[in-house]
């Protein structure tokens, strides 16, 4: 598998974050006809050598329309075909419905995973499933505030966010692609309880930067054998500077967590 | 509020669903140069006397990449500005990004309501409620299969649904859009209690045609003095027939479903 040869390789388990914000990039690219491909190519390049997958939020595109999706084409075109993608869409729907977001991100665009939510259950997650080397991350616990307000909801034995993966794991074990969690960094504690209900998961962790999560607690606390986490930074990469050396001092933010990451490598 | 005069004027409670696959539309279509578009164009046109709102569904168009927003941009300028439009989305992240998926749905693309996921709680839904005169539809009872995995899941007081909706009325009295709630029709006897929890609501009942639901339990227990409900069909009209007829097919089911509806329009 693409992503497991590539922590070998790399010893890394960064993931870059195109969270890119046409307000946020370096004035001197808007010059270009499409800044938003400009700057992401150049923090492509910047940090390549030092991340294992790059996470595109969908969010960031959709809402500038047409001009964003192409954007986002050519972004998906440029970025290294050994580097794992995710599409950070967070879909989920009933099954026909899902079934059509799936073709898009797995076919349209050719995505290598998505985040997928849950709360829709198992006909609205299954059809992501269905593609051999494509992999989903179901939302299990997430890095934000509300993740309090339903994720933590129990029944006496287990919460929602444990029903969430041991409900998935049996739907895994019927289907043809992989699946992993989001499991947000605000939460080093709890991981190792997740680790435990999914041992040969991949984790999606996010907020290790600007959400300020505990990257080696994460990384003690997450790993298996094959890595199994994916660490991602999006905004304290991308925005390290607002300045004409945003890709110099991004590979130099990269290059600090893929050295910080190194150590939990190989199992 | 435009949803309500439409409710009152039209006596209807009719929600179209524009869930159109170009695999599934009439073959004399195809000869136009967005066969998408002119489907639409021609079900909106012969539904508008019929419906009081319009239902896209996001997955259908994405999957086409830009060709699809380039006709879902022209869908949503052709429909009557009297129709209530809903961005069929089921979005949903951390704060900043919603902030992002809010200002796609409701100012690069104008539509009046979006359908938002509550699984990562409150600050993933509020975003979507920061606008005037716009409404979030957020997940409560879904109609799918799926539905039974998570919603029903319970602390022994109330289930997850009833918990989203409990929780979610809290936020929309310090917010300035509208709160409705995605409420399945295949399950009509639940209406009545997710009525007593959000007296106000409108809710965006999906399910009456393909999938099976009872359309008069569900007015009988669903219904508020305003209306309250948007009964969405989307297959059983837009797909009523596949021949050079489908228009005249498709206003015949929409007729049907509005006089049904008009006896609960007055509360």
């Amino acid at each position: 598998m693409k992503l497991i040869s590539q922590i070998q390789q790399k010893k890394s388990l960064l993931c870059v974050g195109l969270d890119t914000d046409i307000q946020k990039i370096p004035k001197h690219l808007l010059d270009f006809s499409d800044p938003v491909f400009e700057f992401n190519k150049r923090i492509i390049d910047a940090t390549a050598p030092y991340a294992v997958a790059c996470k595109i939020n969908l969010a960031f595109y959709e809402c500038m329309g047409i001009k964003g999706w192409e954007s986002l084409e050519k972004i998906i075109e440029y970025i290294p075909k050994d580097i794992f993608t995710i599409a950070d869409a967070k879909r989920g729907d009933i099954g026909n419905t899902s079934k059509m977001y799936a073709r898009t991100f797995f076919e349209t665009y050719a995505f290598d995973s998505i985040t997928v939510a849950p709360y829709m259950g198992e006909d609205s997650v299954k059809p992501f499933l269905e593609y051999e080397d494509k992999m989903v991350f179901l939302l299990a616990l997430t890095s934000n505030k509300g993740a309090e307000d339903f994720q933590w909801f129990s029944d006496g034995d287990s919460t929602l966010y444990q029903k969430v993966i041991e409900k998935s794991q049996q739907w895994a074990k019927e289907s043809k692609g992989g699946l992993g969690y989001v499991v947000g960094a605000t939460r080093p504690d709890d991981i190792s309880g997740i680790r435990k209900q999914a041992p040969d998961s991949f984790f999606l962790v996010p907020g290790v930067g600007a959400q300020g999560g505990d990257l080696h607690a994460i990384c003690k606390n997450g790993t298996n054998a094959q890595g199994g986490l994916l660490i991602n930074a999006s905004r304290s990469i991308i925005y390290a500077s607002s300045g004409e050396d945003f890709a110099e001092k991004a590979a130099k933010e990269a290059a600090f967590l893929q050295k910080e990451t190194a150590l939990y490598c190989e199992g």
